[in-house]
């Protein structure tokens, strides 16, 4: 994939155009050939047909499916305008073009092998869901609707498929862009700051949309579906409250390519990023993204891979997670409040998706380039220019919440309950800002915490260490504060709103937390744009230094860099937020689940049960566990990378005096397969820890005659779990974060600038906080909310008598066969 | 306290030395010096006085009692024996004699304005519990008794203020011997390394013995004194087994002051040893312990400070808190059985430790000075020596151990139960065993660990933090795995025990952890003595290098530093693994206590109610802040000491020629200073937000008539910050001692040795691990139990309607006046 790179050693000169004037073709995926080929009528005609059958299977389920479809299809529409303009912007000189090619193509490159061994698990896994469903007994919801076993089996299987495919087309499409838009935005630094800066929000735009769109679109398609082909609330078949319990697969096989591409990318990333800065910038002392670092084009093309792949599966499963619970949610309210029409309470979270991706779109285009002042004029903040745009769309979510909540959520039963819910959203929606404010503030070069802890810097590497530690683990602080304030009073809100069961007990609390949840999700696809603007801004800031342009457009490029840096904080604290606030919903999801399954009522967690307890103990263990092995894979990629940039600086003298060619090729394979072959430890943890665990307790809970132990002590450890995992989250992210933009506030000349002291222990505390905020941290995030989801499926696992006595029988045979060998 | 240093200057050459002749004299405490005016024979007279009322107390309480009276005052005998040995030895030379008065001085300033500033706070809290005591219902069990409101006030006064007194004696002990030893077995180390080795062991082995000893004889006489006094077991008034309650107090007492001691203590060494590596290893080149350092004898004050005078605290704290809560469990399982005779299982704790001082005992003797080969023959493993010893005492607890449990836990009502209680005592024995192997394994460099870390500084400073980070993370997943499994077998041998209440219901579930915590603690004197010899040993390697003693000697003390390393980081497992196994018991007794006060059963803690689930991520998230406050005391109080040596170095250019001396004093002051400033906010918080967000929940719960919900919130946020402490706490003892020993690992010479820049990454991964390993893990291991026990304080005041209606109006008041003002 890079031997086109090889060919131009013998050409390298002194400030030289590092690669030859051949350029590289892009890799396309065999299905995209293939659409290209034909003709655009015929094309524009099938994707006529295949709306007009989508719109007849929605409108037979729900006119709100019809108006989701519609706002779907319109989002895919602008996000082919927004291609088409960052395409058309030109690619610069051939010197960035090539660079830009060879980024291109190790990102592909990768992305095809990590995306090859992750589909293998992820059949793996599908033949192993398969056979738990076909083995285990029918809920008396399926017995009811008629739904046999293998039907449900094969329903699980297909959406967890489909779940996956989504999730790493997402990831894909993320990358697609980031590394075609990456070269455009360096050669708009050449010309003015404010046309960069819009480039890159239109192309991280671009996959946002795509996300957001795809999981609503998704959902709906799937819901759809169902509903037309199990002739859902037709006498003797399903009931709609039921429906959503189906969607789980797709949710989980979001999570779980999420998470591998997550761990993978972000070892992938932090590997070449530490491996790439500790020879170049601490050893050798060149300047970051120098040409001459034969770990740099593995960098450049680990943004790609890491930030903008992996984030956009990560972003994409959070959405579908998040979307189908509130689902299964507002199906079980409207059944217990026996409301009269509840398909306005179980699509509630698709419309307020919807709408996400109206207002979202009109904040991007908020972002405009017209007022550009040219290069000599004083760069405008870009940070200012993305929150004035955050701002518009906060406005819009708020006024389109309302109305989602009047049209979908007003019942004659509580008439007032929609305004309480609308509060519970703007309870969210007011999270959401909190949580963007809180990180800017731990994590910008303005405000106080970093520039603390880069005047720590100047009494050396130690206390640089020390204080970014410090400055993470209180960061954690007033997040945790904002989500308890949230969680209470949403979860108030809905109990106050009048909806109550059949004994009049209140019973929208958790709905409440659900819609609160929604509120802060409101924004997401302005929030993604804003995340994915950050690895795009930095891989153009590399293709700038590695085409040697002017110390003007590296200024450009720097400022836009810190500013990803800040974002790029801000969206992990985003997603941790609505992680944390919709993990409250998942548990009860999941009670209510095994209480179905086990015919035994779940009602409680009492963590005063030592085996209970233990499970917490075990769950937050397993978050500590799970970060260590993280941050240890990116350490030992990066040794590999160093050794290797070594052997090339040793075996090849010319490189320092840009007389020989580095070979860039053999860095990127190096990061591949280490990368690959480090991220199936950590993930493997991640999947089959709960089981072994809910297993080992069923068996002490059979001994000793306590029912569903395995379910209690699993749930407990999910909830310690999340705890400490969003606490470890917080740490990791905003001390990486802060870490990053401490180093570069020294840059920009303070404390001695660069190449003083103060500046390299500056450079250690980034090198350490790179693993922290970029593979543990955003892995962390996926591993919650996938431990859960994982969770979900096997509580079949925990609850099916066959299966467990299957299994008891396996484990005393072999504990005979053992004692009598 | 240190003008005397400054005579010296004039005098000072090169290799000269260092100090002038004079020397100068201990502080002395009033207390003693009044005692050594006294005549030998009229003081001998009055002990056995003293001893003779003792025994008469103890002999009408129980015969138990006088066994455990017997025990303590031949161990306090023993102990006078140990320190008379130590004080035997001569003192070196008069330059190492020099430097020792030095360090005294500075420490007996340093430990005399704490405990002024300590006891000034314990004395406001005193009457804060008298108050909220004085305004309180009483407790059915109190109305029984006849113990009217204000004498059950000042009795817990009472034992608080004895608690608080008793652990500041048993730091001053612990401290007292430590720089009196250390400049002895630096003499030691010209002549041998055995007795070196022998000299520091029993130097700790005093303080351990008086530590232990002392709590154990503290809570005896308590005990004995309200049995006596209170006519207990006289029809009308109270019962034997509800005694041990009327004790709390005094484990309250202890925690208050090993919190401050802790944290003060930690952050004074930490602050002096990090300022003075950065300035002379890192900055100026110079070696540790160098006398041109100014913060040198800072440092060295800082290990008798920080190490010996908080951890005699900080264990001191352990046995008390963990005796009690034992006893209050005998009591109340004694009491549901109708066991005929309870004291047997009130008293089992004091008896368990009593042969704790015994076999300890036996084990520090077993580690003798006579067959060492001399300087020139290879130095044997002192490790070895150590874990003989180790085995000696563990072997020796095993047999008495059992022993108790035959004499004291055997019963008509279920005659094998006391096999069951001696099979959990063993799991205790085997969890404590575990734990010294386990941390052992990941700090010592003799194992894989440490080495790969070592190997990781070879590519820079980034890559030793982010692997020592994920060391430390991951060495979290065994010491939880053995106490998973500890809690869980140790519960189920006590459950099915035979012991039943009335009912027929297992009763002795708890009781079981209880006594496995007991055989856990059973070797306490022992490791007690481990943990105070690695200071003793690092102060002498400062003596004996800032004396500049030949290679040969230093490295001696260089083998015995790194010995006492890895003893420390085992120490601390060892505490946190206590504090784990017994944080369980704690709950129980709490949720017991509150239900008493509010006559309202309490035996769950739900955490799938929302607010308590928000208590628990609330009390997780202290254990972050917590941190984070203690980490950063460190580095600010060590930026001020590397400001101070700069200072110098600029103000005193003779001083790196030997031309001009340093002003230690002033060192020594800075730190002292801030350190004391610095402890107040980290500890207010341990103290206050229990109060606070009790408070605030019971607020909440009255409105939304949820009864208990602030007790109930505030067990969750207990049992949630009990397992993340106890996470964080191995992950930050573990990491800073693998640091440490990975830069020791190549001081011996490995991976370049001492100046190679792998050496100087080790360096940085050493200071950032000083912090985490000696003011925030240690300090986090007292939280865990201190705001257990302040919780059982405020048990009344969540419970007492009288004070809750008077805060309540308190609180609407302010409303009023806020709105209308």
């Amino acid at each position: 994939m890079d031997d086109d790179m090889e060919n131009g050693a013998g050409t390298y000169q002194e400030r030289p155009r590092t690669f030859p004037a051949v350029r590289s073709k892009s890799h396309t995926p065999w299905i995209f050939q293939m659409l290209t080929r034909i003709n655009a009528r015929v094309l524009f005609v099938l994707l006529m047909l295949i709306f007009v059958v989508v719109f007849y299977i929605g409108a037979s389920a729900s006119p709100i499916i019809v108006f989701v479809f519609t706002i779907c299809i319109i989002s895919l529409f602008f996000s082919v305008f927004l291609t088409k303009w960052v395409l058309a912007k030109d690619e610069g000189p051939p010197e960035m073009s090539q660079i830009s090619d060879a980024i291109r193509d190790g990102a592909e490159g990768f992305f095809r092998t990590q995306y090859g061994t992750i589909s293998k698990m992820a059949f793996i896994l599908a033949i192993v869901i398969l056979t738990i469903y076909l083995f285990r007994a029918s809920t008396p919801q399926q017995e009811a609707a008629g739904l046999g076993r293998s039907t449900s089996a094969y329903i699980t299987v297909a959406s967890f498929l489909l779940g996956a495919l989504c999730s790493g087309i997402a990831g894909y499409v993320g990358m697609w862009v980031s590394v075609r838009a990456n070269v455009r935005v360096s050669s708009a630094a050449r010309r003015s700051a404010r046309e960069a800066l819009q480039i890159a929000v239109r192309a991280g735009g671009f996959s946002a949309i795509v996300v957001v769109g795809m999981a609503v679109f998704g959902v709906a398609i799937l819901y759809a579906t169902f509903y037309v082909w199990l002739g859902v609330d037709t006498p003797g078949s399903m009931k709609v409250t039921d429906l959503p319990l189906l969607l789980v697969g797709y949710g989980f096989g979001a999570s779980f390519v999420a998470l591998f591409a997550q761990l993978g990318g972000g070892i992938y990333t932090k590997a070449a990023d530490v491996g790439a800065d500790l020879v170049g910038k601490v050893e050798q002392g060149i300047p970051e993204d120098d040409p001459r670092n034969p770990a740099v084009i593995a960098d450049l093309v680990g943004d790609n891979v890491g930030d903008c792949a992996a984030r956009g599966a990560d972003l994409f499963e959070s959405i579908a997670a998040e979307i189908i619970s509130a689902m299964i949610l507002g199906g079980t309210m409207a059944q217990r409040c026996k409301i009269d029409d509840p398909s306005g309470f179980i699509l509630f979270p698709l419309v307020v998706h919807s709408f996400d991706l109206v207002v979202s779109s009109v904040g991007i285009l908020s972002i405009r380039g017209t007022r550009d002042p040219g290069l000599t004029a004083p760069i405008e903040d870009p940070m200012k220019i993305l929150q004035k745009g955050y701002s518009v769309t906060i406005v819009l979510a708020v006024l389109t919440f309302g109305v989602s909540t009047r049209w979908l959520l007003y019942t004659e039963q509580a008439p007032s309950a929609w305004l309480n819910f609308a509060l519970c959203g703007l309870v969210g929606i007011m999270t959401a800002y909190a949580f963007v404010w809180i990180t800017k503030y731990y994590t910008d070069y303005k405000h106080e915490p970093v520039r603390t802890l880069a005047l720590s810097s100047a009494t050396g590497h130690g206390t640089n260490i020390i204080a970014g530690v410090s400055l993470g683990l209180e960061s954690t602080a007033l997040p945790v504060l904002v989500i308890s304030v949230a969680i209470i009073s949403a979860y108030w809100l809905g109990h106050t709103s009048g909806l109550v069961d059949d004994s009049g007990n209140p019973t929208g609390g958790l709905f409440g937390t659900a819609v609160a949840t929604m509120g802060m999700l409101s924004t997401a696809a302005y929030v993604l744009t804003m995340d994915m603007f950050g690895p795009i801004a930095d891989n153009a800031g590399g293709i700038v230094e590695m085409s040697q342009q002017p110390e003007s457009v590296r200024e450009i490029t720097d400022v836009l860099d810190a500013v990803g840096n800040t974002t790029k904080a801000t969206t992990k604290g985003f997603a941790i937020g609505s992680a944390a606030l919709a993990s409250f919903l998942l548990f009860s999801a999941y009670m209510d689940e095994v209480a179905s399954f086990a015919h035994v009522p779940f009602k409680q967690v009492d963590i005063a049960v030592p085996e209970v307890f233990i499970g917490g103990l075990l769950g937050s263990m397993l978050i500590f566990l799970f970060s260590a092995w993280a941050c240890s894979a990116v350490g030992r990629t990066a040794q590999e990378v160093v050794n290797e940039v070594r052997r090339q600086f040793i075996e090849r003298p010319g490189i320092m005096d840009y007389k020989e060619k580095p070979d860039y090729g053999r860095c990127v394979a190096i990061v591949a397969s280490a990368s690959l072959k480090e991220m199936i430890k950590p993930g493997a943890l991640a999947i089959i820890s709960p089981m072994v665990i809910g297993f080992l307790f069923r068996i002490l809970g059979y001994f000793t005659s306590q029912p569903l132990l395995g379910a209690k002590v699993v749930a407990s450890m999910l909830m310690f779990a999340t705890v400490a995992g969003i606490l470890m989250a917080l740490f990791l992210n905003t001390a990486g974060g802060a870490w990053d933009n401490a180093k570069k506030y020294i840059e920009t000349g303070a404390l001695g600038g660069k190449g003083s002291d103060c500046h390299k222990a500056a450079v250690t505390g980034d090198t350490v906080g790179d693993p922290f905020k970029d593979t543990a941290g955003p892995s962390l995030h996926v591993l919650i909310k996938c431990s859960r989801l994982s969770h979900w499926l096997w509580r079949l696992y925990f609850c099916d008598r066959l299966t467990f006595h299957l299994h008891l029988t396996m484990y005393t045979g072999t504990h005979i066969l053992l004692l009598y060998s």
